[in-house]
Protein backbone atom coordinates (compact mmCIF):
# COMPACT_ATOMS: atom_id res chain seq x y z
CA UNK A 1 0.00 0.00 0.00
CA UNK A 2 1.19 3.47 -1.15
CA UNK A 3 1.42 5.68 1.85
CA UNK A 4 -0.23 8.36 0.21
CA UNK A 5 -3.31 7.71 -1.99
CA UNK A 6 -2.27 7.19 -5.63
CA UNK A 7 -4.27 5.76 -8.36
CA UNK A 8 -4.56 2.31 -7.63
CA UNK A 9 -4.42 1.56 -11.40
CA UNK A 10 -0.89 2.77 -12.28
CA UNK A 11 1.77 0.96 -9.83
CA UNK A 12 5.08 1.66 -9.52
CA UNK A 13 6.61 5.26 -10.91
CA UNK A 14 3.58 5.93 -12.92
CA UNK A 15 1.16 6.80 -9.69
CA UNK A 16 3.90 8.90 -8.46
CA UNK A 17 4.01 10.48 -12.13
CA UNK A 18 0.29 11.31 -12.71
CA UNK A 19 -0.35 12.28 -8.74
CA UNK A 20 2.25 14.76 -9.28
CA UNK A 21 2.02 16.05 -12.81
CA UNK A 22 3.87 19.87 -12.13
CA UNK A 23 7.45 17.00 -11.10
CA UNK A 24 6.85 14.75 -13.59
CA UNK A 25 7.09 16.78 -16.28
CA UNK A 26 10.71 17.73 -15.68
CA UNK A 27 11.46 14.46 -14.31
CA UNK A 28 10.04 12.75 -17.80
CA UNK A 29 11.95 15.79 -19.92
CA UNK A 30 15.11 14.88 -18.32
CA UNK A 31 14.93 10.76 -18.57
CA UNK A 32 13.57 11.12 -22.52
CA UNK A 33 16.76 13.31 -23.40
CA UNK A 34 19.29 11.08 -20.96
CA UNK A 35 17.48 7.37 -22.11
CA UNK A 36 16.49 8.84 -25.55
CA UNK A 37 18.24 11.58 -26.44
CA UNK A 38 21.31 11.21 -29.71
CA UNK A 39 23.61 9.74 -27.73
CA UNK A 40 26.34 7.56 -28.46
CA UNK A 41 25.89 5.28 -26.17
CA UNK A 42 22.72 2.86 -27.45
CA UNK A 43 19.44 3.07 -25.92
CA UNK A 44 19.68 -0.55 -25.12
CA UNK A 45 23.07 0.65 -23.58
CA UNK A 46 21.52 3.39 -21.55
CA UNK A 47 18.47 1.16 -20.32
CA UNK A 48 21.12 -1.52 -19.10
CA UNK A 49 22.63 1.18 -16.75
CA UNK A 50 19.27 2.21 -15.51
CA UNK A 51 18.51 -1.36 -14.85
CA UNK A 52 21.66 -2.18 -12.81
CA UNK A 53 21.46 0.94 -10.40
CA UNK A 54 17.50 -0.33 -10.10
CA UNK A 55 19.17 -3.82 -9.69
CA UNK A 56 21.27 -3.10 -6.72
CA UNK A 57 19.02 -0.21 -5.13
CA UNK A 58 16.75 -3.49 -4.66
CA UNK A 59 13.71 -1.20 -6.09
CA UNK A 60 11.66 -4.01 -7.52
CA UNK A 61 9.42 -2.12 -9.96
CA UNK A 62 12.11 -0.19 -11.84
CA UNK A 63 14.67 -3.20 -12.11
CA UNK A 64 11.85 -5.13 -13.39
CA UNK A 65 10.14 -2.36 -16.01
CA UNK A 66 14.10 -1.52 -17.09
CA UNK A 67 14.70 -5.00 -17.85
CA UNK A 68 11.90 -5.15 -19.82
CA UNK A 69 12.97 -2.49 -21.37
CA UNK A 70 16.53 -3.07 -21.94
CA UNK A 71 15.53 -7.04 -23.13
CA UNK A 72 13.11 -5.68 -25.99
CA UNK A 73 15.75 -2.91 -27.28
CA UNK A 74 17.93 -5.59 -27.39
CA UNK A 75 15.91 -8.75 -28.62
CA UNK A 76 17.13 -11.06 -25.76
CA UNK A 77 17.12 -11.22 -22.27
CA UNK A 78 20.41 -13.08 -21.47
CA UNK A 79 22.49 -9.59 -21.77
CA UNK A 80 20.55 -7.87 -19.30
CA UNK A 81 20.74 -10.75 -16.49
CA UNK A 82 23.72 -11.16 -17.03
CA UNK A 83 25.22 -7.69 -16.49
CA UNK A 84 23.14 -7.86 -13.33
CA UNK A 85 25.08 -11.04 -12.21
CA UNK A 86 28.60 -10.62 -13.21
CA UNK A 87 29.18 -7.48 -15.54
CA UNK A 88 32.70 -8.89 -16.14
CA UNK A 89 31.26 -11.80 -17.79
CA UNK A 90 28.09 -10.08 -19.79
CA UNK A 91 28.08 -9.75 -23.45
CA UNK A 92 29.14 -6.29 -24.10
CA UNK A 93 31.57 -4.05 -25.02
CA UNK A 94 34.61 -3.42 -22.76
CA UNK A 95 33.10 0.15 -22.51
CA UNK A 96 30.04 -0.63 -21.80
CA UNK A 97 31.21 -2.71 -18.90
CA UNK A 98 33.89 0.29 -17.69
CA UNK A 99 30.62 2.23 -17.58
CA UNK A 100 28.33 -0.01 -15.82
CA UNK A 101 30.86 -0.42 -13.10
CA UNK A 102 30.88 3.59 -12.64
CA UNK A 103 27.14 2.97 -12.69
CA UNK A 104 27.71 0.37 -9.75
CA UNK A 105 29.55 2.96 -7.54
CA UNK A 106 27.33 6.08 -8.73
CA UNK A 107 24.57 3.48 -6.94
CA UNK A 108 26.88 2.89 -4.11
CA UNK A 109 27.68 7.09 -3.50
CA UNK A 110 29.13 9.96 -5.59
CA UNK A 111 32.24 9.56 -3.59
CA UNK A 112 32.71 5.76 -3.78
CA UNK A 113 33.65 6.87 -8.02
CA UNK A 114 37.03 6.72 -8.05
CA UNK A 115 39.81 8.01 -10.74
CA UNK A 116 40.43 4.60 -11.46
CA UNK A 117 37.02 3.35 -12.51
CA UNK A 118 36.77 6.47 -14.66
CA UNK A 119 40.68 6.11 -16.13
CA UNK A 120 39.53 2.37 -16.98
CA UNK A 121 36.22 3.76 -18.68
CA UNK A 122 38.65 6.05 -20.73
CA UNK A 123 40.65 3.52 -21.72
CA UNK A 124 38.35 1.31 -22.86
CA UNK A 125 37.27 4.37 -25.63
CA UNK A 126 34.92 6.12 -23.24
CA UNK A 127 33.82 9.62 -23.90
CA UNK A 128 34.01 12.37 -21.53
CA UNK A 129 29.84 12.67 -22.42
CA UNK A 130 29.42 9.04 -21.78
CA UNK A 131 31.14 9.26 -18.44
CA UNK A 132 28.85 12.29 -17.76
CA UNK A 133 25.52 10.50 -19.02
CA UNK A 134 26.43 7.60 -17.35
CA UNK A 135 26.95 9.46 -13.56
CA UNK A 136 23.68 11.64 -14.42
CA UNK A 137 21.62 8.42 -15.57
CA UNK A 138 22.66 6.33 -12.45
CA UNK A 139 22.20 9.44 -10.59
CA UNK A 140 18.57 9.76 -11.97
CA UNK A 141 17.93 6.26 -10.96
CA UNK A 142 18.92 6.75 -7.47
CA UNK A 143 16.48 9.37 -7.64
CA UNK A 144 13.61 6.57 -9.21
CA UNK A 145 13.91 4.55 -6.88
CA UNK A 146 14.04 6.18 -3.97
CA UNK A 147 10.92 7.90 -4.93
CA UNK A 148 9.40 4.76 -5.64
CA UNK A 149 9.88 3.03 -3.15
CA UNK A 150 9.83 6.02 -0.37
CA UNK A 151 6.55 6.00 -1.27
CA UNK A 152 5.86 2.71 -0.93
CA UNK A 153 4.72 2.27 -4.45
CA UNK A 154 3.12 -1.24 -5.39
CA UNK A 155 4.72 -3.73 -7.69
CA UNK A 156 2.63 -6.15 -9.85
CA UNK A 157 4.10 -9.57 -9.66
CA UNK A 158 2.57 -10.10 -13.14
CA UNK A 159 5.75 -10.36 -15.72
CA UNK A 160 3.43 -9.49 -18.54
CA UNK A 161 2.74 -5.82 -16.82
CA UNK A 162 6.66 -5.23 -17.28
CA UNK A 163 6.94 -6.54 -20.70
CA UNK A 164 4.15 -4.37 -21.90
CA UNK A 165 5.62 -1.04 -19.89
CA UNK A 166 9.39 -2.18 -21.80
CA UNK A 167 7.29 -2.47 -25.14
CA UNK A 168 5.76 0.87 -24.53
CA UNK A 169 9.36 2.42 -23.18
CA UNK A 170 10.66 1.46 -26.47
CA UNK A 171 8.62 2.58 -28.69
CA UNK A 172 7.42 6.01 -26.83
CA UNK A 173 10.23 6.80 -24.64
CA UNK A 174 9.49 9.05 -21.51
CA UNK A 175 7.37 11.59 -22.53
CA UNK A 176 4.30 9.12 -23.38
CA UNK A 177 1.53 8.86 -20.58
CA UNK A 178 -0.04 5.54 -18.94
CA UNK A 179 -2.85 4.14 -21.06
CA UNK A 180 -6.03 5.84 -20.24
CA UNK A 181 -3.94 9.26 -20.31
CA UNK A 182 -3.53 10.36 -23.79
CA UNK A 183 -5.99 13.26 -23.52
CA UNK A 184 -3.43 14.96 -21.26
CA UNK A 185 -0.60 14.10 -23.30
CA UNK A 186 -0.01 17.49 -25.09
CA UNK A 187 0.54 19.33 -21.39
CA UNK A 188 3.09 17.20 -20.54
CA UNK A 189 5.35 17.32 -23.71
CA UNK A 190 8.45 19.00 -23.20
CA UNK A 191 8.30 22.63 -24.56
CA UNK B 1 40.19 18.03 -10.35
CA UNK B 2 37.12 16.89 -11.78
CA UNK B 3 36.74 13.83 -14.15
CA UNK B 4 35.79 15.58 -17.06
CA UNK B 5 37.19 19.49 -18.28
CA UNK B 6 34.54 21.50 -16.35
CA UNK B 7 34.65 25.58 -16.23
CA UNK B 8 37.50 26.35 -14.01
CA UNK B 9 35.63 28.88 -12.63
CA UNK B 10 32.40 27.17 -11.60
CA UNK B 11 32.85 24.94 -8.57
CA UNK B 12 31.00 22.10 -7.75
CA UNK B 13 26.80 21.58 -9.39
CA UNK B 14 27.20 24.97 -11.34
CA UNK B 15 30.36 23.60 -13.97
CA UNK B 16 27.85 20.87 -14.43
CA UNK B 17 24.86 22.93 -15.11
CA UNK B 18 27.18 25.02 -17.46
CA UNK B 19 28.71 21.65 -19.05
CA UNK B 20 25.18 20.08 -20.25
CA UNK B 21 22.78 22.04 -20.15
CA UNK B 22 20.14 20.43 -21.83
CA UNK B 23 19.63 18.19 -18.91
CA UNK B 24 20.29 21.38 -16.28
CA UNK B 25 17.11 22.78 -17.36
CA UNK B 26 15.08 20.14 -15.98
CA UNK B 27 16.87 19.74 -13.32
CA UNK B 28 16.75 23.26 -12.37
CA UNK B 29 12.72 23.04 -12.92
CA UNK B 30 12.13 20.56 -11.02
CA UNK B 31 14.17 21.88 -7.89
CA UNK B 32 12.75 25.74 -8.35
CA UNK B 33 9.54 24.09 -8.17
CA UNK B 34 10.09 21.79 -5.02
CA UNK B 35 12.04 23.77 -3.00
CA UNK B 36 10.87 27.41 -4.16
CA UNK B 37 7.34 26.59 -5.64
CA UNK B 38 3.90 27.21 -3.63
CA UNK B 39 4.08 25.14 -0.26
CA UNK B 40 2.68 24.54 2.89
CA UNK B 41 7.05 24.05 4.05
CA UNK B 42 8.67 26.87 4.02
CA UNK B 43 11.55 27.60 2.09
CA UNK B 44 13.76 27.37 5.16
CA UNK B 45 12.16 24.04 6.27
CA UNK B 46 12.79 22.54 2.42
CA UNK B 47 16.42 23.68 3.21
CA UNK B 48 17.36 22.03 5.31
CA UNK B 49 15.60 18.77 4.23
CA UNK B 50 18.09 19.04 1.30
CA UNK B 51 21.06 19.67 3.54
CA UNK B 52 20.45 16.93 5.95
CA UNK B 53 20.89 14.43 3.09
CA UNK B 54 23.44 16.18 1.30
CA UNK B 55 25.29 15.81 4.93
CA UNK B 56 24.49 12.36 5.39
CA UNK B 57 25.61 11.64 1.81
CA UNK B 58 29.10 13.52 2.80
CA UNK B 59 28.58 16.04 -0.11
CA UNK B 60 30.81 18.99 1.06
CA UNK B 61 29.45 21.71 -1.63
CA UNK B 62 26.37 20.60 -1.59
CA UNK B 63 26.08 20.70 2.00
CA UNK B 64 27.71 23.77 2.43
CA UNK B 65 25.77 25.80 -0.35
CA UNK B 66 22.21 24.56 1.37
CA UNK B 67 23.78 25.31 4.98
CA UNK B 68 24.07 28.73 4.00
CA UNK B 69 20.63 29.29 2.11
CA UNK B 70 18.80 27.51 4.89
CA UNK B 71 21.07 29.97 6.99
CA UNK B 72 19.85 33.08 5.02
CA UNK B 73 16.57 32.12 5.14
CA UNK B 74 16.20 31.52 8.59
CA UNK B 75 18.39 34.07 9.84
CA UNK B 76 20.50 32.24 12.03
CA UNK B 77 22.57 29.53 11.87
CA UNK B 78 22.12 27.21 14.84
CA UNK B 79 19.11 25.33 13.71
CA UNK B 80 20.49 24.00 10.87
CA UNK B 81 23.36 22.82 13.05
CA UNK B 82 21.16 21.40 14.99
CA UNK B 83 19.68 19.59 12.49
CA UNK B 84 22.49 18.04 11.32
CA UNK B 85 23.79 16.71 15.02
CA UNK B 86 20.16 15.33 16.46
CA UNK B 87 16.88 16.25 14.69
CA UNK B 88 15.13 15.26 17.92
CA UNK B 89 16.74 18.81 19.45
CA UNK B 90 16.61 20.77 16.67
CA UNK B 91 14.82 23.93 17.29
CA UNK B 92 11.92 22.65 14.27
CA UNK B 93 7.88 21.67 15.17
CA UNK B 94 7.31 17.77 15.46
CA UNK B 95 6.39 17.85 11.92
CA UNK B 96 10.03 18.74 10.75
CA UNK B 97 11.40 16.79 12.62
CA UNK B 98 9.02 13.66 11.47
CA UNK B 99 9.68 14.73 7.65
CA UNK B 100 13.74 15.24 8.48
CA UNK B 101 13.86 11.78 9.28
CA UNK B 102 11.82 10.31 6.35
CA UNK B 103 14.25 12.27 4.32
CA UNK B 104 17.06 10.64 6.06
CA UNK B 105 15.50 7.23 5.57
CA UNK B 106 15.51 8.55 1.93
CA UNK B 107 18.88 8.82 2.05
CA UNK B 108 19.84 5.48 2.80
CA UNK B 109 17.44 3.78 0.70
CA UNK B 110 14.08 4.06 -0.77
CA UNK B 111 12.93 0.72 1.09
CA UNK B 112 14.28 1.94 4.38
CA UNK B 113 11.10 4.39 5.18
CA UNK B 114 9.13 2.74 7.03
CA UNK B 115 5.26 3.05 7.95
CA UNK B 116 5.96 3.82 11.41
CA UNK B 117 8.08 6.69 10.07
CA UNK B 118 4.88 8.12 7.78
CA UNK B 119 2.94 6.97 10.97
CA UNK B 120 4.36 9.46 13.06
CA UNK B 121 4.89 12.87 10.39
CA UNK B 122 1.27 12.46 9.68
CA UNK B 123 0.08 12.49 13.67
CA UNK B 124 2.15 15.31 13.46
CA UNK B 125 -0.13 17.05 10.91
CA UNK B 126 1.94 16.33 7.87
CA UNK B 127 -0.19 16.30 4.65
CA UNK B 128 0.13 13.94 1.93
CA UNK B 129 1.59 16.45 -0.56
CA UNK B 130 4.05 17.32 2.49
CA UNK B 131 5.55 14.05 2.91
CA UNK B 132 5.53 13.38 -1.22
CA UNK B 133 7.96 16.56 -1.27
CA UNK B 134 9.64 15.37 1.31
CA UNK B 135 10.53 12.09 0.07
CA UNK B 136 11.35 13.58 -3.80
CA UNK B 137 13.19 16.53 -2.28
CA UNK B 138 15.54 13.83 -0.51
CA UNK B 139 15.79 11.35 -3.27
CA UNK B 140 16.58 14.72 -5.77
CA UNK B 141 19.25 15.31 -3.35
CA UNK B 142 20.51 11.95 -3.74
CA UNK B 143 20.42 12.37 -7.27
CA UNK B 144 22.46 15.88 -6.82
CA UNK B 145 24.99 14.56 -3.95
CA UNK B 146 25.91 11.34 -6.35
CA UNK B 147 26.21 14.01 -9.34
CA UNK B 148 28.46 16.51 -8.10
CA UNK B 149 30.95 13.60 -6.02
CA UNK B 150 30.63 11.42 -8.93
CA UNK B 151 32.09 14.06 -11.32
CA UNK B 152 34.44 14.81 -8.76
CA UNK B 153 34.07 18.68 -8.77
CA UNK B 154 35.84 20.82 -6.63
CA UNK B 155 34.41 21.92 -3.40
CA UNK B 156 35.67 25.48 -2.30
CA UNK B 157 37.08 25.95 1.06
CA UNK B 158 36.40 29.11 1.21
CA UNK B 159 33.37 29.97 3.84
CA UNK B 160 32.40 33.08 2.03
CA UNK B 161 31.68 31.69 -1.06
CA UNK B 162 29.13 29.40 0.00
CA UNK B 163 27.69 32.43 2.04
CA UNK B 164 27.75 34.09 -1.21
CA UNK B 165 25.78 31.81 -3.23
CA UNK B 166 23.63 31.17 0.15
CA UNK B 167 22.29 34.70 -0.46
CA UNK B 168 21.91 33.54 -4.40
CA UNK B 169 19.56 30.70 -3.94
CA UNK B 170 17.12 33.05 -1.13
CA UNK B 171 16.75 35.92 -3.73
CA UNK B 172 16.57 33.95 -7.43
CA UNK B 173 16.10 30.20 -6.34
CA UNK B 174 17.12 27.71 -8.76
CA UNK B 175 16.82 29.39 -12.37
CA UNK B 176 19.00 32.03 -11.91
CA UNK B 177 22.38 30.91 -13.55
CA UNK B 178 26.09 31.82 -11.70
CA UNK B 179 27.87 35.44 -11.80
CA UNK B 180 28.47 36.21 -15.29
CA UNK B 181 26.08 33.63 -17.30
CA UNK B 182 23.24 36.25 -16.85
CA UNK B 183 23.14 36.45 -20.78
CA UNK B 184 22.01 33.08 -21.16
CA UNK B 185 19.47 33.48 -18.51
CA UNK B 186 16.23 33.75 -21.20
CA UNK B 187 16.87 30.17 -22.59
CA UNK B 188 17.11 28.61 -18.86
CA UNK B 189 13.89 29.64 -17.45
CA UNK B 190 11.13 27.28 -17.38
CA UNK B 191 8.16 27.20 -20.38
Amino acid sequence: MPYIPLPGHLPGITGLLEYSKVTAHPIRVLTQFLLRGENSLTEAERELIATIVSHNNECRFCTAAHTAAADVLLGESETCEMVKQDIDTAPVSDKMKALLKIAKLVQISGKAVTPEAVALAKSAGATDVEIHDTVLIAALFCLYNRYVDGMNTVAPADPAFYKGLGQRLKEHGYNRLPNGYDHLKKENQPS
